[in-house]
């Protein structure tokens, strides 16, 4: 049962139409450089009031289905991971069951999952062990994972953002899911592709992270290097501990060993953590452009996703990495959800199974130096209305006043949505939903 | 891998320590008879101004620790299914982490699940696909179905409830769950115990179904023998639909179908929903009294336990059922949560495992006559503490008021605890919660 290589056979992506460049709330701060430099971020998604977590699930959802031509009696396991809740009782999951209603496939197992930005992942898990459990039946398994948040206080909110991701999930997948972990996993291993594993663990190629922006995934990055070089070290001073085998830090990226060893000597001074970030994130530079930044196309344009924002930066590393280069590489994935619940685990891009399905990926080696000949890209980087500073905070009074109106029936803008999105198009007196949807054409 | 027997180890059962008769309900709404003959509730528990859905989950969970000596370390899955959301976004099972600190066990998949009432299921669904999939290390799934609700209005507060069950579940379990159900099965076959699944599917010796209000259990017991007769007679009939076997009439309860088959012939006469009702309920009036009344002892006393409600309804079972009508029998469980979700499945009580961690229920053929002799029925019919109409009305008040209150330090009444119960010391301007634990001896 265990040796089917289950994992991720199609994702889709869906954030919102609306969106602020950073550099527009600087100058409206006043902080010129603290968004786009000091959080690394360039633009924030925010969902217009016609869109709610049902909608975008069931717009996410919708779209995967038109994508792939996908027969919904073919599901047999739906779950939605998300903090963004209308209903502390009805699950989100029951709302996308509408979408299965015309093939009449009523026999979906499933609910919702809830841990913070760690909902999307427990969903994943729990798709994963239907499929080896005794109670798969052959079918495939659907995670969905979105979430909406905007802040009220200046301070907090650059760092907003929404988006949705759904994956199909079922055997022989493009990206097997690795059963489990080394814990001698390195991220800052000498590049060896495709090879089994060693004394090192498995070779780690590129690392997706939970990103809440991006300059939080360049410090994390730099800490894990940080870690594997003090492993690394404490062995070869033969102390025993938790290591990742003898002299290994000579097969570490040396530049890297060089710079950060001398944080963790017997004899090093104790640095705050300001100036381990610093010097982390110096020495792990350029393996960060090569193995995290390719990840980071949504998460620096929309902002953070929550459940959905590893997701994302799954997704975008495959549609920004030229297919040669993904090929047998194994991808390191770190999951977060305050309160707190983690995981770190890894998946494997199969040698040859077809990545067509995987987000608009082409197979093969056509340029990837324009970003927009892909179409969720191009919808990214060249459909969104940009809001202006006054249309941005108007858009956030309305949210915060119409948040749980009811009746209500918001003003049609479909500037604010994309072709094929689902929108909210009347709340009745007793808050019950109904929904539209935008006319369809594939991005 | 999956022919461990996985299953139900241990069960333990938390319920408010108020309670107020129904009579007592009657009187003051003036409805004499309405929820004692028309519900057939006996008594509503209620939940003191200091438990809230965290403390009730510490409290039972904590609880089943003390009773089993349980080492937290052997526990590798906890999930929560609840329908009480104090936060969006933070789980409940992060709060029962920690249980989980002091013996330093921080590696626990898991997170929480909420479909209404189905979410305990859901999670129970998710513990037995870990254990069967390739991430199981070996170690033991604790879940947790807990929810507190009252209701405002006086049509519908007799039906409210609250409680909690936590179950533990591993390998060579004392009660098996089936890994699928047969579509064949019937719930008024003619009792062949311990027999293999013929013809008939699986032959159901009890049946534990979601509990809201005893009535309506009784009622959805009738609408299933409605169901097998429909397809036997169909069968019998030559008319080829999902039936349950040639000539099964004859394998069923003769008085049953004698009584309810005249409902579905094709000259039958259209019976509104409740001429039918009475109809079914008359007909097996006296296998629900064998085979269902059983598991209701919690429901009658408690209420509604939500997403608990399935699972009390099977400890009620097993504690209230000489162990010599328990060996080797099959019980059916029909769970349901609006939205919505809903299963079906069964569980084989095994011949020879001990059944003794099973919430107290002695290995022996001890009289259950008395049902007070078992601890936790002890606990629940001579240890609760009985409002009257006016101290219920007051603490119904209390509650509305002190909702999401904060700061907020609600006044200790130890009267309204159990031993060992967890309660709400205080809550900070941040919302944040912080519980002590009432001195515990064993029920």
């Amino acid at each position: 049962m265990h040796s089917k290589d289950f994992g991720i056979i199609a994702f889709e992506v869906h954030f919102p139409r609306y969106y602020i460049a950073q550099t527009d709330l600087e100058v409206a701060d006043e902080c010129i450089g603290k968004y786009t430099k000091g959080l690394e971020q360039e633009a924030l998604g925010l969902c217009s009031v016609e869109e709610d977590i049902c909608s975008i699930c069931l717009t996410v959802v919708s779209n995967l289905v038109s994508r792939l031509n996908l027969d919904l009696r073919d599901v047999g396991f739906l779950e939605v991971g998300t903090e963004t809740l209308i209903d502390k009782s009805k699950s989100t999951k029951t709302v996308l069951m509408q979408l299965f209603e015309n093939c009449g496939n009523l026999d979906v197992e499933g609910v919702d999952v809830k841990n913070a930005c760690f909902g999307g992942t427990a969903a994943l898990f729990h798709a994963l062990n239907w499929l080896e459990s005794s109670a798969w039946d052959g079918r495939l398994a659907l995670v969905v994972a979105a979430d909406i948040a905007v802040y009220g206080t200046k301070a907090t909110r650059p760092t907003g953002g929404a988006g949705a991701v759904a994956m199909l999930l079922g055997p022989n997948a493009p990206l097997v899911i690795d059963p489990g972990l080394a814990s001698t996993v390195s991220v800052i291993s000498q590049s060896h592709p495709a090879q089994a594993a060693d004394g090192l663990g498995h070779p780690i190629d590129f690392v997706c992270f939970h990103s809440p922006f991006t300059r939080l995934v360049r410090k994390a990055f730099g800490w894990l290097a940080l870690d594997d070089v003090r492993r690394a070290t404490c062995v070869s001073n033969g102390e025993g501990c938790n290591g990742i085998g003898q002299n290994d830090t000579n097969r570490l990226d040396a530049a890297v060993v060089d710079s950060i060893s001398r944080l963790v000597q017997p004899d090093s001074p104790t640095l705050d953590i300001r100036e381990t970030d610093s010097i982390c994130m110096k020495a792990t530079a350029d393996l960060f452009t090569d193995r995290v930044e390719p990840g980071l196309v949504f998460a620096r344009q929309v902002g953070n996703m929550y459940t959905a924002s590893l997701y994302t930066c799954l997704v975008s590393l495959l549609l920004s990495t030229p297919e040669s280069r993904l090929r047998g590489r194994r991808v390191l994935l770190y999951s977060y959800g305050s309160g707190l619940a983690s995981a770190m685990f890894s998946l494997r891009i199969h040698q040859t199974r077809t990545l067509s399905d995987l987000c608009y990926s082409a197979d093969s080696e056509a340029p990837k130096d324009d970003r927009t000949v892909n179409p969720i890209f191009n919808r990214l980087l060249t459909q969104r209305t940009r809001l202006d500073i006054k249309n941005f905070e108007k858009l956030l009074a309305d949210r915060s006043t119409l948040h749980n109106a009811a009746p209500f029936k918001p003003t049609h803008r479909p500037e604010g949505l994309f072709p094929g999105s689902y929108f909210l198009d009347v709340v009745d007196e007793q808050h019950r939903r109904t929904y539209k949807q935008v006319p369809s054409c594939q991005p």
